[in-house]
């Protein structure tokens, strides 16, 4: 073995010991586990309307998109889902990547370069963290959450560009960020804000159309929208929803954007078929709502401190990496898919498990799952 | 408007005052548009094997994969593609992502760090250029596919962590880097060498399995290998592919891959059933070959400057931007997709038509399309 897998495999040995390694499970076709860890809040991955479809689209336009967006990888499903999206988010425009993670590498290289002040929130997602990395720009990290912190770090820099990235809904703790108080402060203070929506849209919102929307922040001159396709929408890719003129900026010069295979024209078209059913999916938010309320108040008297959850995550908290992974595995046994989150997925370096609501399994799975979770605790 | 979208706009004057303004065109199902534009360079996009294996992932599981690949997103499809993947590269395992983007990213960051010296091929694709950039190592600029330089870099910085990026065929020149002989040297350097496969596996190579393999490095202790499955495997996604430890590495710390939604199970099964076409498909990459010649002798007679192609891609000069984006949009407008390359997408900042064979088109359409693309020459 070569030097630098010996020092590759010195690091796993020491992961291994801090209980740290990360392990690949296979679900097959045919898997009856209940999925309390995944992010098809809706249900809509396996709709049948999703499915033909995406069929549909494989069968007119075949697999691949076979190129980028500017070369041959552009069709109509492409177009057409980024009108939709525009609409649904109130938006001017809206460009589709082949992921959330390259829509907000994308977003944040856009938004601020050499000379910007980017502040982003402490429990920001990787992608975002490694969109400011990226960017060229000074970046400060804020306190979570918080509006007052905010203005302290905007009000020391007068007169310099300035742009703040927070999650909307987060995704390990799935709390939600005070948005029209932020917004507040980021306009008070002549700076642009820019939300990754991924974990709100489909659930928050008039019609599902997000935190950012539910905050009465759709379509503002200061605000851009990022979000994901892989989670409310059931299928894969990511967006970037904001002003023409961003729009335009992205396809003349977004790295992420031009040099990139589009995504599937199947992979389109099934999720703007999700989107037409997510509109109209205010049975299935309920479904959630009520779902967040009672796995909330199950877990609490079981001696948990889980809050009501603002959409479909809630994060349970663990003695440790361990007992976090031992926990989940015991629910796995039993039938009941959880999250497991150990540093460093999780944002103050403490062990959790996520769950995450689903309103296409039965009332009875989900009882069941409740039942189990709260069983196998430690 | 904002200040910021004003800036935005300025600069879009500014870019279409140089002739560099870029327009999406969609296209529909029924296209009749002859493609020597795209990256489907065997045809298997549209193969109804392909299309038949997509479509019955999409129904034993869904359209998205509802979670990163260490949460729910990993199927029997995922694994059943990465082993296969391995065996057909020769290296010990394989990893795929949902784009070649972020496989980019990861490779370079699972590398490299503070202290690495990286050496960067001056013609590398946006995502390696971007991996380099966020890996926070020192990063060299090599002279283009030039060992007697890279060595004397390399051989300036003894006793240092070493890396050397390349790709084999070039995305947008075609060329084949010398990868023995660029081999050689990093091998002499005690450097690792990491080489993007996109443009040549399914071309060169016993079974197609790349240029790597063609040079004689599949399995190497100190060679890895990124690639797409967009291009000769008509799908979307990239795949890591090396030694054992590099890709639990990567399963444990890869922000690329822990933190992106896994690539839907239908994607990685169409692209699965397109690698085993691939392997036998000799026939086509003879057609590949024989077309390559055919052009690049009707070109050269027509008076241009284009060598016969390594793999798919061949680059023509034109004179400018603007000729070089009215050349391709005439031969659009009589029916023929060829691909405009302008700064910033040309590594030395000169416009070019960029071709790529394609083995799925009829002789007579690729006869009719090098026609059209002399007589509309400006």
């Amino acid at each position: 073995m070569a030097g630098w897998q010996e020092a590759l495999e010195c690091q796993a040995r020491t992961r291994a010991k801090a209980g740290l390694t990360r392990t690949l499970r296979h679900r097959a076709p045919d898997d009856s586990v209940v999925d309390l860890a995944g992010n098809d809040y809706l249900g809509l991955a396996v709709h049948p309307e999703v499915i033909a479809a995406s069929v549909r689209a494989l069968q007119a336009y075949g697999l691949g998109a076979t190129g980028s967006r500017l070369v041959r990888g552009s069709t109509d499903a492409h177009a057409d889902l980024e009108t939709e999206l525009a609409g649904w988010l109130g938006a001017e425009r809206a460009l589709v990547y082949s992921s959330g993670y390259l829509a907000n590498l994308g977003a944040v290289r856009a938004l601020a370069g050499p000379g910007t002040l980017l502040v982003s929130d402490r429990y920001n997602h990787a992608s975002l963290i490694d969109g400011c990395r990226g960017s060229g720009a000074e970046v400060v990290v804020a306190p979570h959450a918080d509006p007052a912190a905010l203005a302290a770090i905007l009000g020391a820099h007068p007169g310099r560009a300035k742009v703040f990235v927070t999650e909307s809904v987060f995704s390990v703790d799935g709390d939600l960020a005070p948005l029209a108080e932020l917004h507040a402060v980021t306009s008070a203070h002549d700076t642009l804000l820019l939300v990754d929506d991924a974990h709100a849209i489909g659930i928050l919102g008039r019609h599902g159309s997000g935190g950012v929307a539910a905050a009465g922040l759709a379509g503002l001159a200061d605000v851009v929208v990022t979000a994901t396709l892989s989670k409310s929408l059931g299928g894969a890719g990511g967006v970037i929803a904001g002003p023409a003129a961003l729009i335009r900026h992205l396809v003349d010069t977004g790295r992420t954007f031009i040099y990139d295979t589009a995504p599937p024209p199947a992979v389109v078209a099934g999720v703007h078929a999700a989107l037409r059913i997510t509109r109209a999916a205010d049975d299935r938010r309920a479904v959630l709502a009520d779902r967040g309320r009672l796995t909330a108040r199950r877990l609490t008297a079981a001696g948990f401190t889980v809050p009501t959850p603002a959409a479909g995550v809630l994060s349970v908290p663990a003695p440790g990496p361990e007992a976090a992974l031992s926990w989940a595995a015991d629910c796995r046994d039993r039938g009941i898919a959880v999250g497991c989150f150990r540093p460093p997925s999780t944002p103050d370096g403490s062990s959790r498990l996520r769950l995450t609501l689903n309103a296409g399994i039965s009332q009875q799975d989900f009882d069941r799952a409740l039942d189990v979770i709260v069983e196998c605790a430690p």
